[in-house]
């Protein structure tokens, strides 16, 4: 009998298929005995949940990069928490460590879903590896420095700029020289964007003088611009886009998921008489990559050249409304979910 | 007094500003006195002139990647001529050129609008120079192999595929080991793409199961796609596209020329699920590579690799309504004038 017998499990479990952006009550909290590990699987206590925009189109039933999420299944998440028992030649029991662990208290996966361990340190919090140091930071640091490439001088736009992967992107350009210019949704967005991440300009777009603003912000044009919106946000960039500018789509946040899809206007022209190039960019496609980035994206952040924010809840039932928060723009940096620390 | 005192020019002028395609009545063929050479220019007698798509968007007055052609003035264009008298170092009487001479019987132009010299060669007719030899292959040539980079196998769709601009595409990405589908409107130019242009399929947008059709001849999905259209034939591609898929935008013929964009669907989920890049390319900033392109272009073309169409009109007389003509699809290959030869 291992020291977990009769450890009960809360889970946020998909209990009705969303169509559009999930809401609480598309999700039920459920208890379940942990169950017994088979060999080469891992029982992870689960300290930090993620809650991520992407969430909205794993749980649609829409066209995407990844099969929807099948109804009665754990929600799937990024998670950091630490090894109680292992029957893995990979990590031993205590080890802390970032991976695809899910929505849920206990994790009983094979090792293969730990992504990376979390070496314990004084100044950096675990949970940065589910932000900064995590996939959103990583997403911002392979989609500025792999995908946009931009050159000192240039002027680079970041679209949801005070968020978690906005942030970091424009931060990332501007250690590479370029000038940062931040969109985001309201006066304290804004502040955040020039006091707390160091843009060179920053614009409201819910502000009715949003299109000129930010014209006013790129007297130049605009040679890179990082997205994570779309829609008519993106318009606006793109009629300033400058010949040989690129725009990398990491986040569409501003348009629905489902197989028909939005009318906007067409691209096809400005695109040409640009030559410009627009990419959709997922930081999945960069794995080989990330102990790499994470390592430098360590070291700028505990020398303080990329801050961040995090947004914290307590406990697993903060889960099941957290996704829909993110979409009405309520939470201010990386968005956690915390169960234990 | 030279051999020319007194020689008549007769030219194509745009006399008024079209909104959208440019017809017969835009334009007035007039004449006037071969004026004298200043130093470093040459007298060209034109014997073929060219008629391109893109001369629609440089004769509007909507955004562009040129100013637009000032009313009053001769028509831009490519031609090819005879120096007829030179006052240049660099080209001597009687040399065959290709240029940017404009719509007229004779250019006196500085040296610098040569693009270059056309060798005497008893198989492949001087006018190539302004199709396969020309801007239309090497827009394919460096679309095809410096954008879209397609490997062995890929499926490859091309629209506008048996004009002068994607039936070398076609050829091109099928050299290099893709199969290639094209799009072309009507029955006798989906047979021009099988029987003249070798494509592996070709589809009638014209049909109403275009879309089905397409599906049907990418049963892979869609890895590299040429395009030339734009519009509700392109979203048609574009909902086909596979993870990591290109699209290379040499042309919109199928789309208004204007500052208001025409609405279409967004393709930013399409381009984001599938980590899919959309570029768009001007022939003209590959310019470096144009000796070696033609040198290679040359070699196909004799070889029979590479097949071609022209559709001669004769006279200057027949310049003013040939871009009209394009658009309606009325020419089968590469749309030339001749006056002379």
């Amino acid at each position: 009998v291992s020291s977990r017998a009769g450890l009960v499990n809360r889970q946020v479990i998909l209990a009705r298929r969303p169509l559009g952006i999930p809401q609480a009550e598309h999700f039920d909290v459920t208890s379940s005995l942990v169950p017994a590990l088979d060999p080469g699987q891992l029982l992870i206590r689960n300290h930090y949940l993620s809650v991520d925009p992407a969430m909205r189109g794993w749980v649609n039933e829409a066209d995407n990069y990844r099969a929807p999420v099948p109804l009665g299944s754990v929600m799937p998440a990024s998670a950091v928490g630490q090894v109680v028992e292992s029957r893995s030649d990979h990590f031993g029991r205590g080890a802390l460590v970032v991976g695809r662990f899910g929505w849920q208290e206990y994790a009983a996966v094979q090792a293969e879903l730990v992504d990376r361990v979390v070496e314990p340190d004084d100044r950096l919090a675990p949970s940065l590896a589910l932000g900064v140091l995590g996939a959103n930071g990583l997403a911002a640091w392979f989609g500025v420095r792999e995908v946009l490439r931009p050159s000192p001088g240039d002027t680079v736009v970041v679209s949801t700029a005070a968020g978690s992967v906005g942030s970091a992107a424009g931060q990332i350009a501007a250690l590479m020289g370029c000038r940062t210019i931040g969109i985001a949704g309201g006066a304290s967005k804004v502040d955040m964007c020039l006091e707390g991440f160091g843009f060179t300009a920053a614009v409201d777009y819910h502000s009715p003088s949003f299109a000129a603003d930010l014209r006013a912000a790129c007297p130049d044009g605009v040679d890179r611009y990082f997205d994570n919106t779309g829609g008519w946000i993106t318009d606006q960039v793109m009629s300033l886009l400058n010949v040989h500018a690129s725009v990398a789509i990491c986040g569409t946040a501003s348009l629905p998921v489902g197989d028909a899809a939005p009318m906007g206007p067409r691209w096809e022209r400005r695109l040409l008489t640009r030559r410009a190039r627009v990419e959709g960019v997922l930081v999945g496609d960069f794995r080989e990559g990330f102990p790499d980035a994470v390592r430098q994206l360590t070291d700028l952040v505990r020398s303080g050249h990329i801050a961040y924010r995090e947004d914290v809840s307590q406990g697993l039932d903060s889960a099941p409304s957290a996704i829909a928060g993110l979409f009405e723009g309520a939470n201010t940096g990386k968005r956690v979910i915390r169960l234990v620390g």
